[in-house]
């Protein structure tokens, strides 16, 4: 089966304060590749893309500008990610869709970051998904699936193991502007996951092992049913 | 004032029975330019859109590799239109956010198309405007503005004179699946439109002077208010 | 063998009115494989590229930003193709002769439409013969091969069966301007496949099979012995 | 008016014994466009190219390898042509038509070498021609004019002031093989030439002055009326 | 007088813990303009560079591959800073020689990283001032000048007003592996302000104002004489 | 084992007078992969470079400017050379450090020139090794090694079997100004020697069989132990 990974870049690189242990989100990706799948994978901006974005929009830079330094910092997150994975990695981190057929026909692990501006590394993902014929989108996260409302505030919030893509995006709104701290899926991924049915598992990936988990068909997290 | 017009393909590019009369809008476009603004132009794929990824959807490509075939005759469009221009639109069609740095240097007109799958030409609209700093984003569709439900359903149907955009994505949300046929703004423009404040406004697209009415602050179809 | 098919761009997209036919074409080009060879192929313009560049001349265009016009439909015509090949068919259309040298590395069939301005798909259909070392060219057109004379014209006409490059070249004078309709061979393909000696078929791309008898080494159309 | 010199390799690298005199020529544009016309130039592969493709065939490179080593090197050739005309030149060589754009775009002398294989530099002299809206092609040769006969051979060629482009066709085939030797014009720059009604001026370039004065409208060489 | 100004990395950026204070080098990037002099800048990779590469390391990456990261990451502090320059900046970070042209052809301030592993900040520095023709290259470090010796070590150490360019390369290896910590000028850089006689001011970066001092003639840091 | 193989363009490309004999080369580059191991190829510019930089000199080139068209003919080179390794080579000559990725995972014996101005094509040869993890870089020169003093002047210079790494940087300053004559490494290419420890042999390469003795671990020309 073909599985796209989304790796949010503030599991990867959760802090400037030290280099990042990426070794065993490697392994992860490995271990659903030996359970006999092929795997892509896209990395986030996380903390370093905040910290540059942060400066660019001090010196005055626009929003779509300040959107492109975040995938470039995503683009060398994949790079270095795809170092951790070593041979196993496709050598160059695709930056267009031209370059991902390139990529793909390497038949290697295609590690991917951003694209264009106004477009979130959850839109890649599906992106991926849809071009590489994924039928699993396992997308981690720093929150352990989809709640009923803000679990922080709400001790009454409950976890859904399964939930409609329809529901998702009513439960999303609901949520309102916090919706961004969960940086779960924005509405364009949401209507990408839509139109090309593909399955998504929304995981706590500061647990490595829960990919695996995830790609062994496991209820971990909340899964999207499209 | 910088304004990015948003052409729909519909409007430019209706029907493939002819070749299509682009003279008025070059005209529209211009004189836009010589009310004082600084216009910037975005082409959607309209008809000849429609009949590739027709075909490509019939031998079974996958939904971003048929985005993508839209954004390849949106950029078509965007040359075909350029050429429309003449000398005023700057001489190459910008394929992605480095290009469309080197596109506004010029002090050109820039014409463009689409970026990536995932992105409907609408997104790179707000892109467009983003980072030329528009402050007013005309969106020419094949309707005369928002509608507070269908009016071809719905005989008391009324136009928004201007509307809010947090109302906006509540009324697309209301007319369902019915969206797709206004073809007006899809989620993430909207998100787009709202974190960077650009005034909107739909236009009906299908008559050329109501662009540069909309450029003259004259109260034609829908404003949206960020 | 290694194998060259030029699809005519007028048999593959012979119209607008509905999106085309390009299993059997598809087909076709596999059943070359499975007899032992490798094919190539390049493919024209046809019906969308003469709705462009009407529309292009229309606003100005000079003939080499015309012929940029035909290069771009004929780089999606063979996009598409591609798609129609699935995948057997290299997941990138190269569009310079570097690139093509990636494409030939993938070892899959590599599918081109144009290269650049002043170069008809004919000749790029020679380049990629030449680059590919292929023994045999064949080039599907709207006729069933080369006519002493007009055919519509002149009952007495008759097809060769074989000719040699050079009486060609006299034929297609002798036609004068007529030989654009047949879109046989322009000048400099006719110099290329001299120079190189490839031999070359020009035969009835209207009957799909024809190409697969053409591989076979079977007389169909006409055979041009360099 | 926009005047495109094609500057013979032959002419501007005579030899590999050494450095060329590229001083004289890049004066005469210079006068070119003091006299208040716009040059663009094209350079040609020369003996630097020949050695090259005598290296490449040797090694059993084919003939559009062959044609690419040759574009290499009139690229290259036109780098240093571009170095003697400093300031004035557009300081990047155009290697496709895209990047032609953004060349014209600069304003400056805009110098080109090779486009593709299986096109000489002197269909990319018509395509530069075309582009820019030339209406006077210069085509510096080793040759002072077109003429009757081979004036090596028969003592009673003589040269034509002006010559259709029909009947140029004519005369080299008449020519036939010695064509080749001549370096003048091939097939396809001739249709190139006719389709966009350039007028051409067949020089001998082996003395500068002649480009300045077929510039100012003198009777030098031979024209070519399209 | 052309300038080019090398930005150390460890100047503009020495920290993660906060968005680094841009403003005062590009006040005075633009002030040593408005003396009338042209500056071009070469931005390095400082703390953000040390973290990604020592990310890399950790899991394998070759030297070159972690030079190649540090130059990413030097081209995006190259793209923040011209944020900072707002639209005196050329809008694109040219990334290859080519595009240097281009980027000089702007008349804006051009700003670059890293161009290629094997190659440090200072050596990109050395082209860029080649390449402009630049009379001047200030090289801001975290020390005040080149020391006849180390003054953290050295209480009699003393600082040159100014120095030959090989008596630096003496007093470079006499530091030894100390030079390292200096950051002062590599043995490649050094070659290259000596083949094109480059003077150079080795200026303590961490006073913003030393740029300006330096770029007025006044005896700030130390001069290497080439 | 991955061997890189310099190939000094004064070896390959010795003359303009008559095009060089690559074949024996060639082979024995194959012999290298015969015996077990995995080449690489860096080749440099040799008189052709000579040649052209002489005339951009002449028309006032800048130093960067000169190097560039020294790393454009390296380029063309390494292209001629693959075409004389054949089926055996990457197809394309890797341009850049991304580009090396791509060419590295075509599993061909990938073939380079040179990459920006102020790095030696010696240097390029160190980053392709590193990159490509290379435990042995054999560097052909036209001398049969390193010696202790100039062997033309002084009857009593030795050759060294092996040398230090820093030993090496002591004996090319001693030399001086020579140092360049003999081509040997230049102080950039030794400090990447030293950095990814790579023993390093050079070898007199116009004898084309020393490269095959230098792989198969005999004591030819000098090592250089890092």
């Amino acid at each position: 089966m073909n599985i796209t990974i989304k790796m949010s870049g503030h599991v990867l690189f959760p802090s400037l304060g030290a280099p990042p242990d990426l070794g065993a989100y490697a392994s992860a990706v490995r271990d659903v590749r030996e359970l006999g799948n092929r795997p892509f994978v896209v990395v986030g901006g996380g903390e370093p893309a905040r910290f540059y974005i942060k400066t660019a929009r001090r010196y005055g830079a626009d929003e779509s500008t300040c959107d492109q330094v975040g995938i470039t910092v995503a683009n060398l997150n994949a790079a270095i990610f795809a170092e951790a994975l070593g041979e196993d990695a496709c050598p160059f981190v695709p930056r267009d869709f031209d370059e991902l057929g390139r990529a793909l026909a390497t038949g290697k692990i295609v590690v991917m970051g951003g694209l264009q501006p106004g477009q979130s590394t959850n839109a890649v993902a599906c992106v991926l998904a849809e071009r590489s014929r994924s039928e699993l989108l396992i997308n981690t996260t720093t929150v352990d699936g989809i709640y009923s409302s803000d679990p922080k505030a709400d001790p009454s919030a409950r976890r859904f193991e399964s939930i409609s893509a329809a529901d998702v995006a009513r439960v999303l709104e609901h949520l309102g502007s916090r919706a961004g701290e969960y940086d779960l899926l924005d509405p364009v991924a949401l209507k990408l996951i839509q139109r090309s049915k593909i399955t998504t598992r929304i995981i706590d990936g500061r647990e490595p092992t829960n990919i695996v988990r995830a790609a062994r068909g496991e209820a971990v997290g909340t899964a999207i049913i499209p």
